[in-house]
């Protein structure tokens, strides 16, 4: 409808200039307490819009200390209220069992209802994620606003729940202020300004999808980078290329996703990955019926940082003249490639994290998601960063959709990694003379 | 960005017919709860689309019986899990003050997380908001199920945030889709037909608007008409009528608004009435510079009631002679004019409901929104149900921006009634000798 | 692009109020050929939007009669320049063969400059569009007007180029007041209010598009109506029933076209239902690749006008018998159903208008489209109108690509109608004894 | 419309893989013009689409010589039919003076009707236009093509019609395709890359506006660059520079418009320069209210090259001490600066064309728009490109609403200049003694 559109520009305009909402006097961040009170306390629920963003207005240009205090007050001032949830229990522990819901409701925060009431300011949404990235930060030093950071996380999820979401492609269609989001987005493999952007979204044989928040239609929340090609990939150079030769999309039988980045911070916690993925699938299958192969061309962040660990804590994984070879290693000086991928595939068909899931968290994320360990190549990624996390080593992982739904289930009940003969031969090869003995 | 609705359509599609996401096999109602429980089992968050696809279909295809005792089981089977909770309790009394936030995750009813994964399907929030509906229904019958009710209301409140929804305006631009649903939706004064509604929402003097959720385009919210006008207008017959004269809308200085209509009974609860008004007083300021009184014209739904229950109960705000004249009234006779203004007038003023607010609903909503009781006009709605709520009484209530805040905040406080000199004056009135004495 | 639509908006608002276009001053109808010679002898270019502005203002304001005579000045004084013309041809006679084209130029009716400059103004095509439709009324009284006509037609000719022209799906989402319009220009199946044009667009197995220019956004330009069947129909009750059953247009093998209409009186002569029907096959087999059949079910308009005249004149395809048949009927008597069949193929088959095409208009619609005449149908439209036209008699034009170009040739080259053994066979069937002697 | 777009893309889609329009066999130039004979004897009108789709798609593979003599042959195979013409001539002169008009269309070269029915094609526009500037190429070596092209031309001037274009902000929405396009059409200060672009349209006191057509919704006609400042600038380095501060747009006062772009070659003769600047002061008007001055900073084009002329034709505009000065010149040293811009003034106010209208092109647009020649400015643009057309000078043209129309007719009428006095005084203004005298 045409003028929903325009509607909401107005809204934007309003959310600052409107006569109910005009935010005139400086006030400094010692106010941002008092107004949070005053928001909270009004019984009505419109007045509240002008408060709430005063609020976000003085907390975005306080300095970090200021917002640091800030969140210290709100955890300690907007709390559960002890002597309402003290009594729902009583309630609830004299027998009556429905009233356990009432002890849920008994014991919401007060910070719940005031996020919830800072968002109701068009556009509050973003700053509010943004206000939690900024809480991200001070976490560590500060473990006592953990609880106002599950509060975040709590109303985000229901917030970013999927129904919500928009998928978008990305093309040269796309307005520039959101492409150039992109290129500072990606965390994968860096796009180096316009004409590198340009190859990854403009060019017949790539696609690049990502998840929109209606509130939020000018930042995406995650995105991923698709190549289609005729045979899955073993190295990511090719892929990046500018010169290289574009495809007909129409003769493609492979789509490989080459890089999957999370754009908000503030929304560490919620997850988009595997339901964008099993959206692009569809949409691909959709438009390019001879598609028929869906993998990933993977980093395997987690390689070498496993490799220090195993090296001094006598892990078994590492055999001893594995061992040998790589503590004789110099700083900068890769393995052997061979040496690379088997290590690799023995990693990441056995290690695992103190839960019991993969150690490497791309790994969990696609063996989560139902997909198979497909291949390791060694030496398929050797920028300074490639080389740094993995001695270079990728992997494909292949969605399979006939098989996803009970690789999932395996994986989420006793986390069995799904893998390829090729890539359990691969863990399980026997060490080559010359690798052995190094000069 | 032009992909974005092209996409939007495709995931409806996907939603359906999807190869992830196809729901191929007949189930009938007897599933339901197992379906629900796999849903919620699913460790993996992206497997379960299908599932709650399932779940939707299966449910909307049932008959009212089979969809009470699903809710019934739904109760029965996805509330709190009381060993959790009690341990939470226990860390919480045991004296970690900063664990009554885990308490709080702790009593959530497993019921909440089902409507969160069911919500995933897109288009699933309409469809939850029907079965919601639905619930309200079986409320009397079965008050065990408020608490499934509480559940859905508690995601709506965070699902409808103001700050996701939309402000649109409604006018012969629009789909016919949204068109027809007005007609429908409308629960003031009727909309008689095509017609009716292309003088409502076409003529340069009227204007429409709706808020709208990004989930739920095709389904307005809650919409508000409003008719520009030189002079407070005393009657609806004269803003309904086809044949009157329309104005150049920047010769207006009143915007009456003569109807507000909340469409989906599945957000009973939720209210975005006063959030409509304010946004619409300051669209409306930006368009038409001119405007300078912001008024309703408002039927007075509690009158009648009101008089019936003070009449039986001794209330002393009716003086005797009125109650001679009322209890002497045939069946269906009016009153005078003077007599119905008077008593609507003191009913407004001082009728309480049992929580303290003004005991009629519409009165209560304005009043509450920071309105002031303008003017009150006898004979004002002549139509049927007009007369049998308030025997023909209308009210007109002003948004004066300057003093909204400060009436707001009084009503709150104390519910104090904000009010004209006249309609008080009104309000104490003496009798006239002619409407004592009947004949 | 968002900004364009916005500027659309602001572009008409200029046109009336913008500072270097306001027409502030009233001025009456003898002004109107000043302003026209003002508008044309400006050497620049841009200042003239005010005049025409003006021009369209004032015309539009006119009477009928104004307008009749401010035609009859147009065509008087913006004419030709003989002088210049006889300098162009003098220079092509002394043998110049390439300044055949400057006697092009040379030959140029001033009017057409006129008509060019007055559509600069923003929205001003369909403001001309109706100015034509005003001059045709005139045509017959005022012959001397045909060459301004002429000139209408030649640049809408240009202007409505096919390729200026947009393709749009009017359905249930379509703004009111295009639906609106689709009421009032239904020219074949008339619309009966909104209840019947939601049957019409919003059922699952119809559809209606209809033919845009950019420049009147607003207005159709022609539009076909289909219905998706199982089988080719035989009578148009079946298809305008709003009780009957509606089906999966995935199921759907025939598209039936059972209205042409077009909407602008003004573009007389410029056609585009042949580009349309067309379009809207293509655009079907990409939606619903079951389709294998493209056929109308059309009127006959022709048929009992010929009638009248074949009685008249000798003409032989009349048979004896059928003669002494006709004349006997009564006024509203109906012929048998056999007679109105058999006339009405021999009719199509070999009825000649003076130009030697088909007589019947609709046939030569469709024939000259590429369509064959596939099927007669008796008592199919027992409409008055159908009645009155044709006995009710409908018949089914079937395109079939693999023959459309060759079927087109050969009409286009000799008038030789395609079409199915059947209705050849119909034409010439042997008159029914009970027919030849009604009591 | 929803739909339109939607099926905007369709008929792109159509126009190449449509089942009635694929174009299979692969053909050779050699077959384009009995494919253009075929397409313009086609009787019926529509099934010529695939027809002319081939001569499109034949032509944009053929050589450069194979166009060029594609062109040759249309000339002279689709010229005027002679004995057509030669027939209405002698009607007129047989003193029938209506039928002048049926000269006009009895001269009509076909060629026009082979690129109206070419035009046909969805998207065929901007390839015609495509076609004309590759045409534009050949006319000096080929003079008998410029029929042809004034063909083209004709055509043109009815479809670009001011009445069809949209103007559009172009900003950091705007999609990538057609920012890039900005870039590469730039004429006058050069965009260096995306930065460059993002400071032209993204910052707060910059604005790009453009015309499109219809037709060619990713290809702007022309655009126009504005900057708001606070005073009107005398050189262009400010405006450019990336490093300078950011005004509030509702504090400017001026509009500088600093540079126009034509975007396609082959549109040349088809003027949109003034509507569009009028256009844009009445937009900035709308959205800024404060601005009170509209002005350019405009190149001097022609200035050197007419210093040359001047000095080897004894032009007496130019004083003897000045001849002196500039004889002595050494080839890349700058006049003084006071010279350089005395010589603009005089070069500016008095300098002709042959048709009598101001030598230089820019002065020639502004002055023929109705602006007034404001201020000249020495070394106002010292770029190469700036230093070799007019050492440096720039000037502002002022657009005085009040009397844009007044200017504009005294430049049509007899080519006087509106300048400022300021101007008039410089360009009379003495020789400085040690600008005669150089050392």
């Amino acid at each position: 409808m045409a003028d929903k559109s325009f509607l909401s520009d107005i809204l934007k305009r309003i959310a600052r200039a409107g006569p109910f909402l005009s935010s005139k006097s400086p006030i400094s961040s010692s106010d941002l307490i008092p107004l949070c009170k005053e928001l909270i306390s009004d019984k009505g629920e419109a007045s509240g819009l002008k408060t709430a963003l005063k609020i976000l207005d003085v907390y975005e240009a306080a300095t970090p200390e200021e917002q640091r205090l800030f969140f210290l007050d709100v955890v300690e001032q907007f709390g559960v209220d002890h002597q309402v949830l003290q009594d729902a229990i009583d309630n609830w522990q004299s027998g009556d069992n429905a009233s356990a819901r009432d002890v849920y409701f008994a014991a919401e925060p007060k910070s719940q209802e005031l996020i919830r009431r800072l968002n109701r300011v068009p556009g509050a949404t973003a700053r509010l994620v943004n206000m939690r990235a900024n809480l991200l930060g001070y976490l560590k030093e500060n473990p006592e606003l953990k609880g106002l950071d599950v509060d975040f996380r709590h109303l985000f999820f229901a917030w970013f729940n999927r129904g919500f979401l928009e998928i978008a492609q990305i093309n040269w269609s796309t307005p520039a202020s959101i492409l150039e989001k992109i290129i500072t987005y990606e965390a994968v493999h860096e796009i180096d300004g316009w004409d590198d952007l340009r190859q990854r979204v403009a060019e017949a044989d790539r696609r690049l999808f990502a998840f929109f928040h209606p509130a939020m239609p000018k930042d995406p929340l995650i995105f991923v980078e698709v190549a289609l090609t005729r045979e899955i990939p073993g190295a990511i150079a090719g892929i990046l290329e500018h010169e290289r030769e574009t495809i007909d999309p129409n003769q493609a039988t492979a789509a490989v996703f080459y890089s999957i980045s999370n754009c908000q911070r503030g929304l560490r916690g919620i997850s988009f990955g595997n339901f964008l993925i099993k959206q692009v699938v569809t949409e691909l299958q959709r438009e390019l019926p001879s598609l028929n192969t869906f993998v990933t061309l993977s980093p395997v962040p987690g390689l070498r940082r496993w490799i220090d660990l195993a090296l001094i804590s006598e892990d078994p994984l590492l055999r001893p003249e594995e061992r040998t070879l790589l503590a004789a290693l110099e700083d900068d000086a890769m393995p052997p490639a061979d040496l690379t991928a088997r290590l690799a595939a023995r990693y990441l068909l056995n290690a695992r994290s103190k839960k019991g899931t993969a150690f490497d968290p791309v790994a969990n994320f696609h063996l989560g998601n139902g997909a198979i360990l497909h291949k390791v190549h060694a030496a398929a990624d050797l920028s300074e960063r490639g080389k740094k996390i993995s001695w270079g080593v990728m992997v494909n992982y292949l969605y399979n959709e006939a098989k996803i739904e009970e690789h999932h289930q395996a994986y989420a009940t006793d986390s069995s990694v799904a893998s390829s003969s090729e890539v359990k031969s691969l863990a399980n090869a026997k060490t080559k003379a010359s690798a052995v003995a190094p000069a």
